[in-house]
């Protein structure tokens, strides 16, 4: 479950190319690599990597936070479970629970169209813009302005690029502010769920299993991307059509072993290998332990309050499943920090490079100010985070909401470029999408419970640290408790009627005007603490302006520092199409008390397997699967030295968030399976890399098609991938 | 969690030893096993071990379920903390919940007393008397006379035994009723709890972990027996002194390694390794998934009556480690059962005895009618079993408890030794205990609830299958619901004092008048039954002594088949005392996806820890042991090899349920650990040996010991075990 994004903090680093398996390299430094790819055992040109609208690069696809691949002709997607989470959850209802039971369409018609806003994006275009963004007059700014400029520039080669109508374009930073590229994606609008299987086998071993070897997942399920009759991008029509790819993955043609090559290509979220020891010292100090207690009481309170209630426990699903999942890789990063020496090494190297500054005069003049600014720039951001960290748990869904519709509205006011990102005309599917969604996803009883929890704890903080604008809008007092904050929202969400879907989607067209003069109780709380926002925004703009021109430069010091010794290096993730190669393996140790070896078979299941009851029911597979195996249905997914169907494999690959559902191709770039976690004792991989602990988890092809054959009975879509 | 006594069918059988790891040896037998036992690395003389009275075996010890030992000239016994798991339970409150905090007394007169009826006992003496229960004249009956007469045997031969006073006698069957040994024990009545770790040392894992490697549980705790100021067993006092044992065992004086030889001493309760085909194809095609499937029910229902309610909790807390612990082994061993060739090889087995017996005319005549007749009856046996498994669960604990309250007085009329087995004189203070603990036992609103249920699946049998004794006695008819057997129910606990302690205490003391007289629903519905209780014993005891005289032939027959091929045999186990030996040693392949290495180590601890709150808190390591990890404060106990402290070992043990809590021997007879485990995927080892893959899970006693000295003081404890 580890691999889809997590949303960390936002600037990207550089990392230092240390070990063979480590590096998530863009497209364009293939070349770079093409030496240790060859040796490593790829049977193909390693140039053909770097095309993205060739074979195989251009079969692989974002789901934005995850990742995916065209497995037909005819747009047939193969991506995680989890990444499809959210459509299938989208699709259930307590009396057609797809959720539980899977899902499979006969049809090209019984196809459903996936959650509001799912988009699958292929990667057509990457230009490196930096010298537009960082211009003679953007570089002469500082503060607000310069963040403002960066962004007007962004924006307007974004609507150049957009003008190539069905594109979506984006321009990302790297380097921490250092680089930047525009990347354009065709953007596929009507996504259909086309299979999953039951949770069962999709999510077998749930959350006790997550981010844990030996594993048992058939993390795996089916979109298919659809477009107008034209061929181009279309919202959801029935007349639409399947999306014909110029390229798809095969499935390998022949069988995958232990220490054979393998590569993944994917959208790995965030890295943060080389951030600044100060960084560190506050993400495992402060920032990630207290997201960690304040997440785990979350989980706590929407167990209790959807207890019994099917209904609210589909509705928080989605958010359940994510907040499970972070809260354990946060728990996981913090058990290997406790006790290591990741802090004390990071400030050893960060020496160095002070060191090497200092040892000569212009180097001094170049770099000295900038890394000096950074380190007390970043101890401002901290303060902030310190004081707003609960902000983010205690806002009622439909205040968040209300605030999102009442901006539209002022942005709406002004001409298209000078808006807001996030709120021009592009944006308005995306605006609306996220207004539908919440149909699905809200559930009052359970957003009460955490809203008033969380207000308790912001108020029992000192009275002087307390957001004022905040405490004045809601009624609230410093120290208030829990049973009194609840008596007061339970009026404001009486007071408002944005729960129903129509009226919350009437706000998309209303102006600023018809806010004011509402008696909604979530429009008139957005609109009394718009100013407070506002400022909080300025602020934020301020900072970033001034910290991008420092740790730019601070950026720039690395990595010529490591030019100096002859060191390549690799920008951190961000989201961006990378490429990472490895091999199959297993490793020693394991976890404490084993070794772990590189397959699992369908015995496991069999070993796992406690039925319905049991461990929270989450090793409960399907019966007709037992079956299966008890009968020893393998079939051609036979493995004679494993005896069984290989079911998940381990890898050398160096993935992170956002990476689920990646394609895993052997050396001809044939799929032999999906990523889709890490473990936990490595998840500090995504700051520290260790190459001897980190591995990848991936489902093998061999189980999916296994169970899509013999158990599910997917006939279409096996003869739809070629599979005979 | 294993290895204490799990109730199974009562016949022991016969098991051949292929494997040199294989086999549970009765002391008396050492002399047959010394040359493997020097081979393996014992460096003492095994002879020794012959010896019960001798170092090392006199300071081995019986519970009563589990095994434990003498550690210190005082009488310290050392055992598993899921062995003391009742006393731990018995002694806990919700303010004072030693099951959450543990327990430490900081002096003699802190210790509290175990659980009613708790007993150390320390066998003395074993001899054979198979001539004397199978003499002349009883080899000359049948049926209930020939169970009569072998009781009547037993019974004369347990009270002279007894006369000795103090000890507890007992006669046990080997190889299904074909040889008898009378066995005499100290036994110890004043037994108190000195010190049990918290749940988060001594259970942690939890359910989850139960039966599973790799494992991190510090399975241990200590109790003390007490005897009268004459040095003589007694009932508890305040005068009473710390007995003083002849041997006890001394800590290990060299680091324990991958390897080494290992031996266990100890209680092992029953194995079924030659078990007849039918019995084995019964067992795995009918009995034990039903019972699984019952237990499942009951687990689930307690859990649901005592959420929320933690006193509710604490009282079914033993019943509840009893039923999960019994329910995860039967699903192992149906695991391993099921698609394996078990049975197959069995059938063969007995098919080539069975020709063996055919080929020549005097065996024929000797064991022929013997086998066909085994055969028969066991059908017959499974037939009640099949009928009356249901009964079991669906009998209110206060029905039992006046049962065997009326079943005493009715016994106590007759001269002591013409009264059952279970009912003489020397039972009365076990009768006491067991009335006097449903005290801490008995929750009225589970108990109703799982009456309710099991009555209803009950009744939903064929009506020609119940019963009619008990439909007539409780008012029920065939088919009747669970809503009303719940109406009917409430009116017969509301109808009865029985639950008060104190006035079930008085009925131990009245006459079977008193009883027929009484107003009690529950003792009314006793005397009601009592005819149909008596019906049904007399039918087993008929069948009892046809199986006794057939079983005993078959017995024979394939001793005698095994020693013309030259094979050695041991008995099954028998809850007699047994020594196993074997090695420190990992396991290859080990669950599926990993293989294991031999020890666990602290990381492991620190690496599966997930607080209190989530995953239902089985993974909780106290905050004090947590700090010591992370400060390596490993003092003596460091193990370089492994960079930490051991915390669990696996070995080649051949051992089984009632084991638990063995002291597990160096090669110099010195304390390395405790058994207390055996993994999920080889507890089918009880019916069917295979050393590839059954692994003992023992405590590392230097885990114990760096507990106990680094994190919980008990610094009087190591003192008097002699630990520096």
């Amino acid at each position: 479950m580890t691999r889809h994004s997590l949303s960390l903090l936002a600037l990207a680093m550089l990392a230092v190319t240390a070990h063979a398996d480590e590096g998530m390299w863009m497209p364009k430094q293939l070349p770079q690599i093409a030496k240790p790819l060859k040796a490593g055992g790829l049977a193909m040109d390693p140039a053909k990597l770097k095309e993205l609208t060739d074979f195989p690069m251009g079969a692989v696809v974002s789901l934005g936070g995850c990742t995916a691949s065209f497995v037909s002709p005819q747009g047939l997607t193969v991506t995680n479970h989890h990444c499809a989470y959210g459509s299938i959850q989208y699709n259930s209802k307590p009396d057609r629970d797809l959720l539980k039971n899977g899902f499979y369409a006969q049809t090209l018609a019984d196809e459903l169209p996936a959650a509001p806003g799912s988009r699958i994006l292929v990667t057509v275009d990457m230009k490196d813009v930096s010298a537009d963004i960082l211009n003679a007059k953007t570089l002469a700014l500082s503060g607000k302005a310069r963040t403002d400029a960066i962004e007007a520039t962004e924006k307007s080669l974004v609507a150049a690029c957009e003008a190539d109508k069905g594109h979506r374009c984006n321009v990302y930073s790297f380097f921490g502010g250092l680089q930047f590229q525009l990347i354009k994606q065709l953007e596929i609008r009507d996504v259909r769920l086309v299979h999953a299987p039951a949770t069962g086998v999709g999510l077998f071993g749930g959350d006790a299993d997550n981010w844990v070897w030996p594993r048992h997942t058939g993390d795996y399920s089916f979109y298919r991307a659809y477009v107008g009759p034209d061929g181009k991008p279309a919202d959801y029509s029935k007349d639409n059509k399947p999306y014909l790819p110029k390229h798809h993955l095969k499935m390998a043609s022949s069988p995958l072993n232990d220490s054979d090559f393998v590569m993944v290509a994917g959208y790995p979220g965030r890295t943060n290998r080389h951030r600044l020891p100060t960084e560190v010292d506050f993400a495992f100090g402060w920032q990630q332990p207290t997201q960690t207690r304040v997440m785990g009481e979350a989980i706590d309170l929407i167990k209790a309050e959807t207890a019994g209630r099917r209904e609210g426990e589909i509705k928080m699903a989605a958010k359940m499943q994510g907040l499970q999942n972070y809260f354990k890789n946060l728990q996981g990063q913090q058990q290997s920090y406790d006790g290591s020496d990741i802090l004390a090494r990071k400030s050893a190297e960060f020496g160095k490079l002070k060191a090497w500054v200092n040892a000569d005069a212009k180097r001094k003049e170049r770099y000295g100010a900038d890394i000096a600014a950074t380190e007390s720039l970043i101890a401002e951001r901290q303060a902030i985070t310190r004081a707003e960290l609960l902000m983010g748990f205690m806002a009622p869904a439909l205040l968040n909401s209300a605030h999102t519709l009442y901006e539209g509205a002022l942005e709406r006011a002004k001409p298209d470029a000078e808006r807001k990102t996030g709120f021009q005309d592009r944006d308005a599917t995306r605006q609306r999408a996220a207004q539908q969604t919440l149909e699905r996803r809200y559930d009052e009883q359970t957003d009460k419970r955490l809203v008033a929890h969380f207000l308790a704890q912001y108020l029992a903080q000192p009275a002087n640290t307390l957001n004022t604008a905040w405490l004045n809008a809601l009624g609230l007092k410093a120290g208030q408790d829990e049973a009194s904050i609840r008596a007061q929202i339970d009026k404001l969400y009486a007071g408002s009627k944005l729960s129903d879907t129509a009226t919350r989607l009437g706000w998309l067209d209303k102006d600023a005007a018809a806010f004011k003069a509402s008696d909604d109780a979530f429009i008139k709380l957005a609109v009394a603490l718009n100013d407070d926002y506002e400022k909080r925004e300025n602020r934020d703009k301020e900072l970033a302006g001034k910290l991008q021109k420092a740790y730019a430069g601070a950026q720039q010091a690395m990595i010529d520092y490591h030019a100096s010794r002859g060191e390549a290096v690799y920008p951190d993730a961000n989201s961006t199409l990378r490429i990472s190669f490895g091999k199959v393996q297993g490793r020693t140790p394991g976890s404490d008390g084993s070794n772990w070896t590189p397959f699992t078979t369908l015995r496991g299941i069999v070993a796992k397997h406690r039925g319905p009851d049991e461990a929270g029911g989450e090793f409960n597979a399907p019966a007709e699967q037992l079956a299966a195996i008890k009968a020893r249905n393998f079939g051609k997914y036979y493995v004679k030295s494993l005896d069984s169907v290989p079911v998940n494999f381990l890898s050398t690959l160096d993935t992170t968030g956002g990476n689920s559902g990646s394609p895993v191709l052997n050396k001809n770039a044939e799929l032999v399976g999906l990523l889709f976690d890490g473990t936990l004792d490595a998840v500090i991989s995504d700051w520290d890399f260790n190459p001897k602990m980190v591995r990848s988890i991936c489902l093998d092809a061999r189980y999916m098609l296994w169970q899509m054959s013999t158990v599910d009975k997917t006939t279409r879509l096996l003869d739809e991938m070629g599979v005979k």
